[in-house]
């Protein structure tokens, strides 16, 4: 079951760096849903290699081709079976890497666990798993969109390195966010960033960063009390990601420092609606949705692969040195973006046919 | 499904602050291993509310009872189902509460959610519920001792409020930590948190903090590569746990302000064994334990209770003033690591099962 | 997840015939739903033994309590945990069988299993089990009810060894069935089936039987393509009962023996309703309810436990002989009835909230 | 979920009649197995139509394409996606059919519950979709030959319409089973049976018949005592094919013909096992397998496509008459028998995993 997301929207990605494609299928989409391959495309190509000049220059079309369950442009209710082939394989790039275990990288880590893997590229634990979990959010996006309109997920890069953007979760806008292709928020810290990034990149190392993300207007009474809480769903599905090291949802961390009358949120009634007029809890009480903004942060490691030389040992338990050799990204938060949003939205997506099959839709849209 | 946790050792908690009592069914145990209630019991203990002068002075006994899953002290592969009756009700004292939502707490999402709730208590909010989580740890625990013997699961107070704690996750001991009432692993931060602890209390107000937690000991091998990375199960664990805020593992937040250079973990071959000689992986590459230690931190808002007067809404709509009232901890941290442990126990539990179905057991002890 | 059935009303079983007691832990109840004990006790007093002059005399109160997830009578959407203390234990009964595999039992299979076992009564595989299906079952009932009420759920012996009732499933009544101690739907076989049981008894011997149940006014959209088809889901849920060696709808086995002309169901428009005017589909086809009446068959064979010696060997590997004791069913058909009404109803519950959650409810009322 | 199946094995499977193709993905497959495609296709050309004049003559080549999770012909561990692609597809075919529901498919069902439906070919309901079981069993038959050798899982045509064949389970090979096309273990059925089948295609009816199945060599301990019994799991592989209407095991329902002392199963000792000198058990005891032969059969009603006209309405709701067209198996039963096989093959395989998981692996081999 490692490889299946969610209850009742329920995806479940299969596929290697290496190998004829990658993909995903999609159980229990709800039927009539307008869907289409240039809806999953728009997304696949915010998150595919090669898109910019600050991310790796593997050139993968990453074309998606949907398989089953639709018909004549709307979802039929059964499985959704998208498939990417891939193209750009250069398996003899990783030759040495075949013996070799790449540090903090997850090759060791296979061997140990299944005594065997494939020597190129990463299986699984290759960047392109990814593309399965984003087509996948491109049909929860249109599934929340028809059932239930106005959910706005969008995230944006907060900070690399030290760098750290300014951005209001509040009115940040995709449009200034995809507008620069550090997907930061925040465009006095554009050029700082790309800088940055270069910088770290001809000096054949890498960086990380925190990638921010607000889901608006969503509903309240989304999430379950206890083991399924909305913040453990959404930390389990950002912890997922590759190279992520932590999840915050709103005071997070910091609201570790404040006093219990600094942190609560008071209630007021503010045009009709129970709200609250600050937000440390992030948009979640108790596990469950209160109709606030929802504003959590990811943590992500720098690239693991680098081009300086570094003790590792190989396969065979002899200790040696290794360098990064091939095309691979310095920093990987752009490209992280589109992922954290798509993971975001598959767990709205499930959260809202929960709330659907135990309370019969929204109580209180 | 939201009270259920695990995929083979499996937990479903049930129970509320009222009624007749708490506790959890057990799924998927293995046979033959020596349980009772006794073990049980001893975790509880760690749990309870009245065990220390900084905790809330309610008086629960917390009296495990096994109802099934057992024969002369060892388990029989059956389901174990462990209840704790309720003791010390007063349904009186939430009185206010039942027509007032307290800020910061679930009353209102649980309005929203299923249109009413219990007016006492908290429901499946109360960290009562936290009961059934420790109860089926004693067992899980059991189970590993007995499958894997020497893995050690240990948690600690890492900072309460500003005050922060200086310990070494490699040794740090179980004695250190529960030979003071705050359960932090630094005897010279002792004083200071509990003076903390009893200050914001005489103030009517409450802090949170950090709880540190390391897992010793843990083959290689466990977790999946995708959807149930090792660290992704455990911030979902974490994030479960009432009054959460965010999860970090290995490097977290702070690795962002490292290179790739700075980052990585070199390998290098120790006693025949493939390790790491740093750990800002935090023991798991590619959601996967690499044998090096697991350590990871989990953020704790102030308690939501506190005793001045706060702005906020009643159940039918109208802005009012609610002042928190009754017996209630100022600072959950103490009794958050029991919890975090036990968390982090029925993960490993879990994955230790899952690697032995599909992949025979531990490939590299 | 032996224990646990239902994808969105979820039950959990647990419990021995020996130990403190049996009961069901019951997640993702709809809130709001009317429920208490006295409900719950209706059908366990069906299911119990000690009922009648035809069952086992053993006496078992089976006293319900709930412990968890209702307020006033009402459900809150919180797992819903129901106990039955055990009382009439009588561990020295079996001291023989702990020892002797008791022949067509699952005294052996457990040992096989799992290397240990229970010495007493049976375990899990207790008919005691089942009291946690009917209760779970009974508060499914009242979700239907209230979620779309008119759904029936009404079984009776079909035959008794070779003693057959004549019984329309249109028209059969509750109170006809409910009427006798044997629970058939054919007042001409009453008096017949009960000279049966009694003289097999008479015997030490044993009979089985066949029970066929109706699932009326079943709406039409219920079930999913696919591996959970509404009749593999009965299929399994009948199958799961102790003693069943067979299941068939519609026309079952005996439809092989007719031509796809003389098989198929017609359609026709009634009162503005598709509806079929023959119905050997059994109210399903394709795996989805097509709003007829749903009705199967449920093999059980006769009753393991006869009062003749027979061959069988013990736990240690040698060949001897065993006869039953104590206190049996000569036929377990009268207290089946209630079971598969109990596991038929929450298969049309869970698949009722199925619907809810994919399609937004049932689209053809 | 409606199109998974397994706990520990599990498969997904995708894809209609129409659109891009079929397959499946398998999860939690255990590494290091040797697979091809060709061990995949070898199953597939069983199952496809047009392999013999008595089977549908469409031609389709049902290709199989494996897409990820292996290296050098051996699993990984990660999931295995298997692509056929539809490539006969006559959509014209069926535009009678788009608007007149045809008598005992699911075209209706599908309109009830989606509120809409692939107007060609009958959807998830075709019998293409069990392509991808059928090759998912090809993979988990590889696994169970590499972790337990010996099991065999072999299926036969045991009646068509009123004919039927005698066949001993215990002794039954795969070589007469496959050298007729009819798929019947009885050499001299095997005429009679062809000429019932072209006699009634003939006449543009149809036929149904009984498809049984031995488990040889099963292990002791497979299955588990309450909802997941193995019996009950294999009823609702089996009733979850298309066109099955009923499912018994061992004695079934005939056996409830027979006194407790004419049914129960002796035990002995035989050459240090112990076994039982009948076996009405069918290989299942307590719904744990017992070490003997696991014989089931299952019923398959008269394809429900026939040439003569008959009485329907329109999804308009008018009432009409439709008539056959187009190519169809007049007897699924030869094609059936591969499907039973595949089925038994998935539900053993996942409870070996499932033992090895909990119990650490077969106790008695």
């Amino acid at each position: 079951m490692s490889s299946s997301f969610g209850h009742l929207f329920r995806i479940s990605t299969f596929g290697e760096s290496h190998g004829g494609g990658v993909g995903v299928v999609i159980d229990g989409c709800p039927p009539g849903i307008s869907v289409n391959e240039s809806v999953i495309q728009l997304e696949l190509d915010r998150r595919r290699p090669g898109q910019s000049e600050i991310v790796t220059p593997r050139k993968e079309a990453d074309t998606a081709e949907i398989l089953s369950g639709l018909h004549d442009g709307v979802t039929l209710g059964t499985p959704i079976a998208i498939v990417v082939k891939n193209t750009d394989q250069r398996p003899n790039a990783y030759d040495e890497m075949a013996v070799k275990y790449r540090p903090s990288h997850a090759d060791y880590t296979y061997d140990a666990k299944y005594g065997l893997r494939a020597p190129s590229g990463g299986g699984r634990a290759s960047a392109r798993e990814t593309i399965g979990r984003v087509a996948a959010a491109a049909v929860a996006k249109k599934v929340l969109d028809a059932l239930h309109p106005g959910i706005e997920v969008l995230a944006w890069v907060k900070s690399i390195h030290d760098l750290n953007a300014t951005v209001d979760p509040e009115t940040v806008s995709f449009e200034t966010i995809e507008g620069n292709i550090v997907r930061t928020g925040d465009p006095a810290m554009v050029e700082p960033m790309i800088e940055r990034i270069k910088q770290v990149r001809g000096e054949g190392n890498s960086v990380g960063g925190v990638v921010e993300c607000v889901i608006r207007n969503c509903p309240p009474g989304l999430g379950e009390p206890v083991f399924d809480k909305l913040e453990a769903e959404l930390a389990r599905a950002m912890l997922s990601l590759p190279a992520t090291k932590g999840f915050e949802i709103g005071s997070g961390f910091a609201g570790t420092l404040l006093t219990g009358s600094q942190h609560n949120d008071p209630f007021r009634m503010i045009d009709g609606k129970v709200r609250t007029t600050s937000n440390r809890s992030g948009g979640i009480q108790g596990g469950i949705s209160n109709g606030e903004n929802i504003v959590f942060r990811v943590a992500f490691k720098p690239t693991a692969t680098i081009m300086s030389s570094q003790e590792t040992v190989t396969s065979s338990g002899e200790n040696t040195d290794l360098a990064g050799r091939g095309r691979h990204d310095a920093c990987v938060l752009p490209r992280a973006v589109p992922m954290v949003e798509a993971m975001a939205t598959l767990v709205v997506c499930d959260h809202f046919l929960r709330q659907r099959a135990q309370c019969g839709g929204i109580l209180r849209p």
